[in-house]
């Protein structure tokens, strides 16, 4: 497997642009997003599973029952949810795209994110559609530019594999900053793909990768009404389609672990306000569910977060954190390190603290990517998680972020 | 009932002082507080839920075993968690005590709060201890101010109440600013009463109130590893004592209840970095638990924490908590309203936002209380819930706690 250029665009006969439209009144920012296929496409999605949902999943839903899509459209600036009138928005999006693409309106995906509960009309879709429409090319870079909200930069990734001999491509854009916690999917990820497999053995892919991938991700707690993620697989590279378990499969199910993964990172490292991206990695639990809730709630933690900010080895928040997780765990053997590419110094012993220089450790949690390393040492299985540090400019930001 | 002065020595019999012994480096800080009875008191606690337990805890539940106590010690500066020989060191604490009260050690409560995993020594305590014990006296005030950390005030609280004609005298003192999220008891708690009540009674009412006032505070999501939560009953009011369900056990429930949901106002409104008390309302929820995690998922949520920071009338935000907190909720039936000392808003009706002035909203959360009232419309339970907001100082705090 390796990692090209090209984004959503990677993939033969995807076509991508990002315009401005008018949900957000700063023209110079992009706020309507396009993904298009030359040939339908198999199609899968995980959602959110806030029971607020915003009203483009419910249309998704219907839209994906049969497994197949063509078209995604997406804008920024404005969540369609908690509005009166958001399913009939949301299809008429379906509609306005369907008609400048010439395809059906239930072969697109809609979705929309931004400000909850704000009033939201169709007008600006009316010209912004067909002018999406017509802006379709290699822009992958526009449409990732377009779905962003408080992300500091757009998130894309691409890589080319082999199934059966045959190289296939498949690349992915994803928006997300504030309100990531997500429960099932993450915020708003569109991947692509001209791989060809059967729909259910791609949305049986992607229900297994997000597991790992993006419900290992945190970034406030706060599970969004509006994670979307949905892969389009429109078998334009020719391989012998996956209908099956097999070697094939995994090979599929890998490149899309790895664009997802990146994807995850991506997201957590941009996290609202965020300076710092926190991997923690915890090894040696008795079963795969000690070990994520574990590592989720190291990430999670208000007081991890802020200590990460201040490059404060203040390891007894880690522990802390795994003694509240709620799973059955003997914390008298747990270890930890803090790991960075300037080093990695051990802080706790058998679930007691070790001497270690604090010149060192700050020298350590003064970069940019910080692991945290806890070894349970009660079992097989491992898991990672990846958050952000919480610093002033996460409260500046949601201080007002309506305004 | 009746709010009265005195703290910790507002009930008859009980004596208090705070000193300095050194476990703070700051010779202007007090470190050691001590509360001891005159009579031998009815004992009940309850404690954090984390696996990591501070030593002092393993200590306590053992002294408490027999349902009797006569003393609290308790010291601010180093939390003894984490530590390999913070057993020993507990009890020490009791046996210092013991000797300078001329008390049992198994009747001396111990407490520690501060950092984790930090090496202790008993030294400071071998002067302290008895220090304290000679300081003795209406030193209620001393006494709370020496067992805070990052609190910016005292948390104390008393109140006159009657049991079958005869008057008896409740008070406590708190601490607990930051790590708050107790999932059993709370920070640090500590209340005295004249009142006669035997040991069951006491811990069967303790247990019951703590469910509606210190486990409905969070302040960060982060469960302390050394909550505790302890009453000292030395029955000298001269009541017949309460020995079984009745008025009087009732009375005195309600008194309990008085005085920690003073307290519990206090931690919440003194939470770290914080500039306002929140407090969250749900009514007519199918069931006690819904209404209790609704309540408790707004409270929690950094989202809402940090737009009442910014007085952000972003109502989606509590929607979306409500949301995702887990419990089976009909969304589309929900009604929000903020108020406080300015007035009251109704912003969202039926799950959807309803049209309100932002200046008029502005003003109702630019005050220092803010009440967030929901409405579920699905049942007859209510539940109330405190936090507060999440400000550039909550991190500042803990960017940097141990320095």
């Amino acid at each position: 497997m390796n990692h090209i250029d090209g984004g959503v665009c990677a993939a033969k006969g995807f076509l991508a642009s990002g315009v401005h439209c008018g949900v957000r009144k700063s023209r110079t920012k992009r706020d309507l997003a396009m993904i298009y296929s030359e040939k339908r496409c198999a199609a899968a999605a995980v959602y959110t599973q806030n029971l607020v949902k915003g009203a483009p999943i419910a249309v998704d839903q219907a839209n994906l029952a049969d497994g197949y899509a063509q078209a995604v459209v997406c804008n920024s600036g404005n969540a369609n949810t908690c509005n009166a009138n958001g399913v009939e928005i949301a299809e008429g999006m379906c509609e306005l795209a369907a008609k400048a693409l010439k395809i059906h309106p239930k072969d697109v995906i809609v979705s929309s994110t931004g400000v909850i509960g704000q009033p939201m009309s169709l007008e600006p879709f009316e010209t912004g559609i067909p002018a999406a429409a017509a802006a379709l090319g290699m822009n992958h870079a526009d449409a990732a530019e377009a779905i962003l909200t408080t992300d500091t930069h757009s998130k894309e990734v691409a890589v080319s594999f082999e199934l059966s001999g045959v190289e296939c491509r498949m690349g992915g854009m994803a928006k997300g900053s504030g309100m990531i916690h997500p429960n099932m999917a993450t915020m708003l990820v569109f991947i692509t793909t001209d791989a060809a497999i059967a729909p259910d053995m791609l949305q049986s892919a992607l229900s297994d990768v997000v597991q790992c991938t993006f419900n290992m991700v945190s970034v406030d707690g706060d599970t969004s009404t509006n994670d979307t993620c949905a892969v389009l697989a429109n078998g334009m590279a020719g391989n012998a389609p996956v209908i099956a378990p097999g070697a094939d499969y995994e090979a599929f199910r890998a490149a899309l672990c790895e664009v997802m993964r990146t994807l995850s990172r991506e997201i957590a490292g941009d996290g609202e306000g965020a300076t710092k991206l926190l991997e923690c990695t915890v090894t040696g639990a008795a079963d795969l569910t000690t070990a994520r809730t574990a590592a989720k709630a190291v990430i999670c933690s208000s007081l991890v977060k802020a200590a990460m900010f201040g490059a404060d080895a203040n390891w007894g928040r880690v522990l802390c954190a795994v003694g509240y997780c709620g799973r059955d765990i003997d914390v008298t053997k747990i270890d930890v390190d803090f790991a960075s590419a300037a080093g990695r110094v051990a802080v706790c012993r058998d679930g007691a603290g070790v001497e270690f220089s604090e010149d060192e450790a700050k020298k350590v949690l003064l970069e940019k990517e910080i692991h945290i390393e806890i070894a349970l040492h009660s079992g097989e299985f491992d898991a990672t998680a990846w958050g952000c540090d919480l610093t002033y400019d996460y409260v500046k930001i949601n201080g007002d972020y309506r305004t």
